[in-house]
């Protein structure tokens, strides 16, 4: 590793120090060294990877479809999340905590009873047409660039890779390897229940348990890595456990109101847990040299 | 792939043939030519890589643990399934199907509470202590050697290898660098439900669902890999999803009472499967220069 021209996307200040710092300590042999076996890395995808704002890439996704729904049946327009929707609801619609049972009766019903591959040909669609409503680009294009060139230098450095989403899992692995150069077996993340039936996985009404946020994170990791995590990312309160899991954690701070967008509702346990246990907070306005 | 020397536990004829055949085409530029991403090769464990009689490996350290807990707590000599294991009732042990809700109970009672480390140390324990009860080796010593030759083969032409087992995916975990040369997160299995909690992973009292077994295997191969698998191996009624689900599959036929021991009870099914569909059966009778 080359640390002068490494993360070139990256202010040479404290944040990326730190990480390459870390990176150089577990690779090189010593107290820290940690075999490449044991090196796994997790990065939370919106808010993280990805921009988040005005609305998740996904909730974009399933609000489409939901006007696709209505207009299938239109009795739908009377019952929730649908109602929001084609009312364009916004206080209904940003209070998600409140609704979770609404929404996630949604999300499954949007996609319920269609093959996987069905369900990837949805998303693809989705992917080739919509744009980012402030940004104007596709939304393949709204990964923040500092983020994919640390995933590729841990990737050098013999780390396995992992997105891990409180998203759908299945809505990430589409684009995974345009977008992040990881293949489908490196992405975590939520899911409904699938059956399989004659040669044929088909999603069905559950969610499988426990959703990939919160405490739900280091339980998805272990599932899929038998590890905990050595490095994490993450930018939320729901990525807390999962950063408290990792030996080294870092937590992108969205503060450039200029580039992107500047907000820390929802990350504020996470901000106070950084501050409380040292880990490696990466202001997007200071440390990144670019963001997309 | 030199198609002279690979596999040489293997004897040559037509399953040695069909496996390099099939190898090959997918390898090789062409109609067949499957990218290296999509090289997924998944294995049942107990009977199709490691020796699964008299009992099963896990049940082996499962017993040893339900006679430590009537130990701790004799009441428990009057409940199932202590009370079939502390009486030696083979009748209600062998009928296991009959008796999944209690034996289901065993399995998340033996470990409950207990932290992922906790439960490996248990497992690294018994591998260093347990005997196979009829060949009197260590059980990291009754994997089938021509299987670890095939996974290293299709490993060497970028298949990406996975372990698919009904029984318990931290119980294979615990010895799969070992005896498979694979990494931890190479193994699929059943699993009990965990929780975090305070930087650690505890084992909790459910199970997760489905069963990695029957029609569960398709879906953890997916859920983990985001793939059907190119080529599976199994040898029972519970794979039988996994191999229809597969482009090439190979059935592992126990017909060898000599070197290993000779059964088509619980693979009715699977052998039928494989005459209608023109899988691969191995004879380990036939096609295994060596079994260990």
């Amino acid at each position: 590793m080359n640390e002068q021209s490494a993360l070139p996307g990256w202010v040479h200040g404290p944040a990326r120090s730190a990480v390459l710092e870390f990176i150089r300590s577990v690779t090189t042999p010593g107290d820290s060294f940690v075999p490449a076996s044991a090196r796994i890395a997790t990065f939370d995808n919106d808010g993280t990877l990805w921009c988040e704002k005005p609305l998740y890439v996904q909730a974009d996704f399933l609000v489409r479809r939901f006007v696709a729904m209505v207009k299938e049946d239109p009795r739908r327009a009377q019952e929730q999340p649908y109602k929001a929707v084609v009312e364009g609801d916004r206080e209904w619609l940003k209070d998600i905590y409140a609704h979770v049972p609404e929404l996630l009766r949604g999300v499954t019903e949007a996609y319920e009873g269609i093959t996987v591959e069905a369900f990837e040909a949805a998303v693809s669609d989705f992917f080739e047409s919509a744009r980012h409503p402030t940004l104007g680009v596709p939304y393949t294009e709204v990964t923040y660039r500092p983020m994919r060139e640390l995933m590729a230098l841990l990737t050098a450095n013999d780390f396995k890779v992992y997105v891990c989403s409180a998203g759908g899992r299945d809505f990430v692995r589409a684009v995974c390897e345009r977008v992040y150069d990881l293949p489908r077996d490196r992405v975590i993340g939520s899911a409904t229940t699938l059956e399989y039936r004659d040669g044929h996985l088909y999603r069905t009404a559950g969610v499988e348990q426990p959703i990939d946020d919160g405490p739900g994170k280091p339980v998805h990791i272990w599932t899929r890595t038998g590890r905990k995590p050595l490095l994490a990312g993450g930018n939320a309160d729901g990525d807390v456990a999962m950063l408290e899991a990792a030996r080294f954690a870092l937590l992108v701070h969205h503060d450039d109101a200029e580039r992107e967008f500047a907000y820390d509702e929802g990350a504020e346990k996470a901000l106070a847990a950084a501050q409380a246990q040292g880990w490696t907070v990466v202001s997007m306005k200071k440390d990144f040299k670019t963001v997309f």
